[in-house]
């Protein structure tokens, strides 16, 4: 069956992306990791689904490079904006988000934070602004903050982002038990109240050139804690995001996102 | 301007090729590092241009994903093969070679291999079935062989391959002065007669899944000097190869190739 794909990318975060609004296209762990591949298949960080929606414009679902759905993705969340338009309205796992296109990219209305331990989740009761919680190999400048931007996240404040090895550190907070469902891991460093430089390790995929919802999150507790303010600049390794947020309110993303190619492929080549 | 392409792969080692036979496409340095980036571009191992030829159906031309472009890829070859047909003739930087389709691959003959040190090259004469050379790192059951099948090649056969640490033995041998091309580096374990288990680091991509010119290179080292007999299977990390040759004759190279998908991008987004 011959079936027609985008790729395309947010900050070097790239996607293979399937538009199913019209026929529904059968993913599954194992179909995604192979069309993930980057050798045998297309090759992309994160397999992409458009769906039609009872309650928005769209649905998008979303599986990391291993197989595994997760439930946000902010690169995502942008491309699927230029392809579905200006003004439209998507479904995620993470709750319903309001898309707006912008000259190259897009702006998307994340959606509130949560800060309740049991939303992120955490395995028990704590303080999310101040995890009573250290790694080894981590000095922080602050307490790890925890919150859910539709995914969990954990946020490290420490001096120098660029000065660790987040490929060694990353995993073993990912998989610590306190976070039942993983978490990402935003190593971030404040330069100003305008500007933070963030790296990520993203749960399932490892350290990737930009996670918007790390971004986000990341944005949210530095706004949050007092650190910085609405409209902050976040600046990763695959380019730069700009986070508005106002407590008690929405997180709005805007950042670019391209059309790479469109092509072709036959999907029983990659068995459900 | 909108340009086809085709995502093809032998064995895992892939490439983005373009039929430029009834229109030219300009290919620099530049363009095809950003078409082979992963991330940002299409993603592959080489860049492939077929275009007209004045003696042969067509011409091939590659380009590694660090942008330079070089003389022959045995797995390439054979993609084109089943793109171009059965039958046909292929002008290379390496020589003309005939193209047979197989029952899912292709069947190549790739010339006859080169023995003289200047034809490799070396820097200078010496036996290049007996090299009185040694790395750090690496134990050889025999002296190192140097040959060429259209790019320079070095073979050391080598108790366990798998026990090695290529990543880290295999740059220092590309960059010796002693190959003044550079060379490709096969670390290859010989299990019989007709099986030689093989892992190459290939000059300008590193350790690759499979290296169809350094199996042509590795078999006939292994054919020569009596250690093996035509016909012998090379298995490489993203599979296997069958190589024919007998002294004083041309190599055929036996395997897969696999068509993933077709695209179509816009050039000018990756500037010449």
């Amino acid at each position: 069956m011959r079936q027609i794909f985008h790729k395309m990318h947010g900050l070097g975060n790239d996607f293979v992306v399937f538009d199913a609004r019209d026929a529904a296209i059968a993913i599954t762990p194992q179909r995604a990791r192979a069309i993930a591949d980057r050798h045998f298949g297309v090759g992309c960080d994160q397999l992409i689904l458009i769906e039609p929606s009872d309650v928005a414009a769209a649905r998008m679902r979303i599986w990391n490079a291993d197989g595994g759905e997760v439930e946000s993705c902010g690169n995502a969340t942008r491309c699927a904006a230029i392809l579905l338009g200006d003004g439209t309205t998507l479904e995620t796992m993470g709750g319903i988000l309001d898309l707006s296109v912008t000259d190259g990219g897009a702006s998307v209305d994340m959606g509130a934070p949560r800060f309740d331990w049991d939303a992120v989740p955490l395995a028990y009761a704590m303080d999310t602004r101040a995890l009573p919680l250290a790694w080894d190999g981590v000095e922080t400048i602050t307490p790890p903050i925890a919150l859910s931007v539709g995914n969990p996240h954990v946020i490290l404040f420490v001096p120098d982002t660029d000065a660790l090895d987040i490929e060694a550190l990353g995993r073993p907070i990912e998989h610590d038990p306190i976070f039942p469902e993983r978490v990402n891991v935003n190593f971030a460093t404040i330069e100003s109240r305008t500007r933070i430089r963030l790296r990520v390790w993203e749960r399932g995929s490892g350290a990737t050139l930009a996670c918007g919802t790390g971004a986000c999150a990341t944005a949210v507790a530095a706004i949050r804690s007092g650190r910085a303010e609405s409209g902050v600049t976040v600046a990763l390794p695959g380019g730069e995001l700009v986070i508005d947020w106002q407590p008690g309110g929405t997180i709005r993303m805007t950042g670019p996102a391209t059309h790479v190619f469109s092509g072709e492929l036959d999907l029983a080549a990659f068995p459900a």
